[in-house]
């Protein structure tokens, strides 16, 4: 029943299931769903969530389970393969089982290439919709946000040329923007680094307002953060309204609603707030919504995703971005708290290479072959790679939950490799299933997928890290310790002023810590593997997003704009001008 | 039958019209369409294009029928309105009819209003949908066109931080691109003014190349005049391969090819080639497909959309980008050289409003009140302003076409200002017809039908203003003399070099010379109205379009990248939270 993975490609098995895949009324009968809640787009479709979510109100949620992983390679670990792998063996298991991923950025799908979608027998299709932009969702952000810097740059030009009768003839009162203090900058779904740090506005009256500026990469959008942690449009749009683009000359915060544009933003979100539905290559439901990044913004999937499909399915599996420490943080201490829901339990996924890597191994480079250690037996590596593991099952479990350690199987794995993991990770009290979804589909996530019913079958004692009473620099310092490990918390003079300006304005009480750190390591070096013991965590500034109500600490130099490579994965891509096909991408 | 339009607003009578509004796959069977040629987005769809053209490869074309109009006041004479009002007069007639119309930009929705869609009766519907981006080609337009740009800007930083044998690793060749030579730059689909001018790359090794920069509205971009006149798939990755986005420090071109990035920048437009499905309030059925302004752009539904409807339907109606001396003229002597399409006959779209105003009436200003002498008769008015469509009549006649002249009807409109105009319509060759369509739908545009369906009987001779061999310098100079009246032209010492190089030039031998010049003048000064006498066409750059094959001289001092205003529309546009309705749009 499986493909070969070891002779196809992840687009050619993606290619071959396209061809039986369900089509938008098709999944509305699969699904239950009344015809006018599926948004046909394409062979695929978007889902009502007005509609969906209130037709469903009184039924009760399904089993939650949430999907992280140990400190990735640069290569990935498999967090969405074995999302789509765990869907497909609960599938198998005769359950009625749905997924919720975040949609890829077009910045690493030109850069390196494209997917995010998973591989092998464990793929959400189609692939080349899901790579290029799916439903449009990135773009209606990118209007979105850009449309308020468009505002905000008119009205500084306004209200520089025009004196206040005149601005009172437009029913205008003066906002009068610190052109030294603004917050927004302008979005693009690329790595453009050229765009990283610009000057605009220059020319005469009539040319916008002379200043400094940037662009950030789309998925870093306040925007996207808005759209992942919304309940509903009522939230959306108050949230819009409530972004802090600039300070006055006073230092009193300009919003969105100051400029009168939160509407119009929210207009082009109307399309966005609805998920888009993929299916896995065996044909369970995918719901895809927000964005990526756990480690430059929150890298979820969405609240409103996760609100209709434990609605729609009886065991509802997300997935959290990048690792533990920083996917299933956020998860749990910002996501939850916002959306109340509590998960019954979380798939920890580990591989043996990445575990070899925290144990010593040699550096992981994508694009280049694997050292031989990677390829061969090393148990020696496994069993002192498996702290990293150990340390985000102790996160995991400080949640009040015990997590399931997920192998994801590679053909290069030993029995005794895997067997040190098994050990360590039922040493360190969890549960553990090797997996071979990849090579099997379903079929080879049995055990998995066993595993997760029994523990859903659990008492969970959901708790957070830290209240929201808790200051936000002692909260930074609970993060930093309990989950990264250091040893404490060092700030930059910025950044430290900041902070006490955010802990001392009451505006800012219930706001979420939203931490920017690279995924690479526990630390904020991304050269740092395995559990670092003795160091500090350097905050060199807070970002506010007021409309997603996050204080965002960012540690060491992590930028909101990745750069494009001297060898781009543009270079490989094409159409097909006979069938339209596009080539090249994966 | 038809709405009352004097109590309703536009998008009200499109409310009640889009209730009954055809359904794609009922649309499949209304056009004898397979249902795999129908790609739902939505309540609309996309056409798809390639499969289409295919099937229907040997029937004969159907009637071509082109609508144009007088220059217009600020506030548009309603040509789109007259092309869905024609379109319905003829299904009423039982004519087997079809329409196709450029879709709207979100500059001018965001800043004045939306729609762009007719209006009354005769209106493209859903025009929710049609205002805010329709089924995304804009959106594809700028992700394919910023790439170019990010290719572009990466390429140059890294060749200067690497030396060639670096660059030989990643099988790169220097490219050697000059920084004050750049002609690209960004897009975006706002009147972002701030933007018009910027400095870009600033920072460290890894931030770009600084140098100057720029952003234009989206709809001004090279990929959407592409869009406009591509034939088919094959033609349109050829085309975006030629773009010139710079030259090197020799002075020879450096194409989006010779970054490599061409392939990936017509991926982002695979969607964007399927002209979208759209209605009139009637139901007949309107392509819509590339972009407006016809000052700055070719501002022309595209070839692709006229190639299929011309198969689809008996009559097929296009409609040229504001009046007959720019959106006629590239008709003409552009998309018709392009295509090889012949029209049968030009509908030439006028109001007593804008004739009083050509006549010397007072200033119309969008947003103001009409001055009185627009809402009482004043015949004087109307028989002076008569040589500004005397002239636009002369001017389709030099292509061998006889139009037929459409009074947009209102119901300040007199008997006896309408018998002026027809008067001086037929004593200059013309057929002409009162139309009150807006008032009431197809029934009232019977008049116009009938006149056009008489046209299409017409032998026409069409021949084009001038061969391509003609050079550059003596093109412009007869468009200028005889479709604007203009004494002569003349060039700034920029504009002629570059002039004299695309001459000397074998390469731009075939390229279409495509005019930027204001629509609400015949001259390049929107102020001066009726047909001004003594006067020549000043030409202050030469802009190429080598993708497209376009030269485009720019006349007067218009930009391509317009500006908000300081009472912008988005003020008024909101989301009713509770249905998700976009209210304030029009």
């Amino acid at each position: 029943m499986a493909y070969d993975a070891t002779k196809l490609k992840d687009f050619e098995i993606a290619e071959q299931a396209e061809k039986n895949m369900p089509l938008p009324y098709e999944w509305a009968e699969k699904l239950n769903l009344q015809k006018d809640e599926i948004i046909p787009m394409g062979r695929i479709c978007k889902l009502d969530f007005m509609k969906i979510a209130d037709r469903l109100k009184d039924k009760p949620d399904g089993k939650f389970i949430e999907v992280t992983a140990i400190t990735p390679t640069p290569l990935g670990e498999g967090k969405t393969t074995t999302s789509m792998g765990l869907t497909e063996g609960l599938g198998m298991r005769g359950v009625n089982v749905g997924a919720a991923i975040r949609q890829p950025s077009g910045g690493p799908t030109m850069n390196i290439k494209g997917t995010a979608a998973g591989g092998g027998n464990s793929l959400a299709i189609p692939m080349t919709e899901f790579s290029l932009g799916l439903t449009g969702d990135l773009n209606d952000i990118m209007n979105a946000h850009n449309l308020g810097m468009v505002a905000l740059t008119a009205r500084m030009q306004h209200e520089r040329n025009y004196d206040d009768a005149e601005l009172a003839k437009r029913n205008l009162k003066r906002l009068d923007v610190d052109p030294t203090n603004v917050q927004f900058g302008w979005i693009i779904d690329f790595c453009a680094q050229a765009l990283r740090n610009i000057v605009i506005g220059i020319g005469g009256k009539m040319d916008g307002y002379m200043m400094q500026s940037r662009f950030g990469i789309a998925v870093s959008s306040e925007i996207m953060a808005i759209l992942a942690v919304a309940t509903d449009l009522k939230d959306l749009r108050e949230r819009i309204g409530r972004i802090i683009v600039a300070y006055d000359k006073k230092g009193n915060p300009v919003t969105t609603e100051d400029l009168e544009v939160a509407g119009a933003m929210t207009a082009f979100m109307r399309n966005a707030i609805n998920p888009t539905l993929m299916s896995t290559a065996e044909y369970q439901p995918v719901l895809v919504h927000a964005g990526p990044f756990a480690n430059i913004a929150i890298g979820q999937s969405s609240i409103i995703a996760d609100r209709i499909a434990l609605k729609m399915f009886d065991y509802h599996i997300t997935e959290s971005g990048f690792a533990a420490d920083i996917g299933f943080e956020k998860f749990w201490n910002v996501k939850c708290r916002f959306s109340g829901h509590i998960p019954n339990v979380s798939v920890l996924t580990a591989t043996i290479r990445a575990l070899k890597m925290h144990g010593g191994g040699p550096k992981v480079v994508a694009g280049r072959p694997l050292p031989e250690e990677y390829i061969k037996e090393n148990v020696g590596l496994v069993e002192k790679g498996c702290e990293n593991l150990v340390h985000h099952i102790n996160t995991i479990r400080k949640a009040g939950i015990n997590p399931v350690v997920c192998i994801n199987a590679f053909h290069t794995d030993t029995k005794d490799e895997i067997a040190v993991v098994r050990r360590a990770a039922e040493a360190a009290g969890a549960r553990c299933a090797l997996s071979e979804h990849w090579a099997k589909g379903g079929e080879g996530a049995l055990e998995l997928a066993d595993a997760v019913i029994d523990a859903c079958n659990d008492e969970v004692n959901f708790k957070f890290l830290y209240p929201l009473e808790l200051p936000l620099r002692q909260r930074v310092e609970m993060i930093a310790k309990e989950v990264y490990g250091a040893d404490g918390v060092s700030w930059s003079a910025e950044a430290e002023a900041k902070a006490k300006m955010f802990e001392e304005n009451p505006a800012y009480k219930d706001f979420a810590t939203m931490m920017v750190k690279t995924h690479l390591s526990l630390t904020h070096d991304p050269t740092l593997k395995g559990v670092p013991k003795g160091w500090t965590l350097p905050i060199r500034d807070v970002l506010i997003y007021a409309g997603a109500k996050f204080l965002c600490p960012m540690a060491g130099t992590i930028s909101l704009m990745p750069g494009t490579s001297s060898d781009p994965a543009y270079r490989r891509i094409d159409v097909d001008t006979e069938t339209g096909k596009v080539l090249g991408l994966f």
